[in-house]
């Protein structure tokens, strides 16, 4: 058996997260379906086949990390260039590298990192559709990025992950946060951790925009992570302008 | 009654184009179409409702213009806010002004640009798809942007004319062209004219990929135009990567 490690990139506007779905009404349109449908039509059949996170749906990928194996071996132009001939318009594979066999794309993650997207002009943008958050207010990216420093460290995120999550370690280390402005109208929000919580970059970006907009004071990040509770927290922002952005492993 | 004059951004990959067309099995979905339907929601009625230019099903515009009457007055930022409330999310309204009577989106026009983008990195990109030509292969800006001056100035265009076309007056002004790569692995054509004949920017970028292949000899520009022979020059480029970038009038 060969183990791979591809890096693709999806435009999850039309796609039900990562995770494949079977329901009592069929199969959900999802990337990791496509994605084994066009492993098998390349391998014949394909084992261990993890992708790196669950994405919700309508969140995007600029470099989504999925691991397998497969008793062929083939090149890895060969297999990027086999793969994308077999896969939609919105999803594509542009990194294939084989890595050992104890490796796994979710399990063997040392950072990842999210990016958030939000634009500001007064009137909606069509080509920013559901790949940015429109917001049309005045933003202060200078007091935002302050703010985003006090993510930084090794905190209890309770307060930041979707009421009615199982996961029992909410402990995470935040490696970096910072928010700026990349050309006119538009913002960036960048996260940097070991692992993060279900929805927790969304609601980080919640929880600034009210800073923004007064709801909650300047400087309220350190105590909101002191109560460990999700109702101190700023809302959750739609899932339009999330990006996983990169996935980086110690080990291959 | 009064006159206005309307600008509009629209993500064409879902549009049949500009012009409202109705065939035997119902109208099809055109930006004209879903413009009216949101006028008359906002004015009543409409008159004299003429787009600057027709657009082919995928072309994109990020600055197109229209023209009606009608017998409300409402100020520009109204407009702007009730049209975009009842336009689907691929087309918005962001600017709005009041016109002479004898003013007209189409007739009026001084000038239009247009921009047709390409992207050449050895994979598609899921976020391009419909809004870029992928063309994967190096491009030679440099060459290519010194063969478009052959383009500017005061010609018979035929030769870059779809054939079939019935318009009779074929001499067009070609005020500037260029090619250029404003960043890694992209490259955007635009040219700038006094009108343009159907599909003739699309056969330009044909005719300078054909040039940058090889398949037609560089300096052939002039050649061509001389010809008066649409089948001397390139290939139509897709619709995919074209914008109608601006729309100049002298007056309004």
């Amino acid at each position: 058996m060969t183990d791979y490690l591809l890096t693709l990139r999806f435009d999850g506007r039309n796609f039900c997260g990562y995770q494949i779905q079977n329901t009592p009404n069929g199969e959900k349109r999802t990337v990791g379906g496509v994605l084994k449908k066009a492993l098998i039509s390349v391998f014949g059949s394909v084992e261990k086949l993890s992708g790196c996170s669950r994405t919700d749906s309508g969140v995007h990928a600029t470099a989504y990390r999925v691991s397998f194996s497969a008793d062929k071996t083939l090149p890895d132009d060969t297999v990027i260039r086999a793969l994308n001939a077999n896969l939609p318009d919105d999803v594509a594979v542009f990194e294939c590298r084989t890595v050992s066999p104890d490796f796994h794309a979710r399990y063997s993650v040392a950072s990842k990192k999210y990016e958030y997207r939000i634009y500001t002009s007064p009137v909606r943008d069509p080509f920013k559709n559901g790949l940015f958050l429109h917001y049309p207010q005045k933003i202060d990216a200078e007091m935002l990025n302050a703010s985003c420093r006090d993510f930084c460290g090794t905190h209890d995120f309770s307060s930041f992950m979707a009421s009615g999550s199982k996961i029992k370690d909410t402990v995470r280390t935040v490696y970096d946060a910072s928010f700026y402005s990349p050309c006119e109208n538009e913002y960036v929000f960048s996260v940097t951790a070991n692992g993060f919580l279900y929805n927790m970059v969304r609601i980080m970006v919640g929880t600034l925009l009210e800073i923004q907009s007064g709801k909650l004071p300047v400087g309220c990040i350190p105590s909101i992570i002191e109560k460990k509770d999700r109702s101190f927290a700023g809302f959750t922002a739609p899932p339009d302008g999330l990006y996983l952005f990169e996935v980086r492993y110690d080990k291959y």
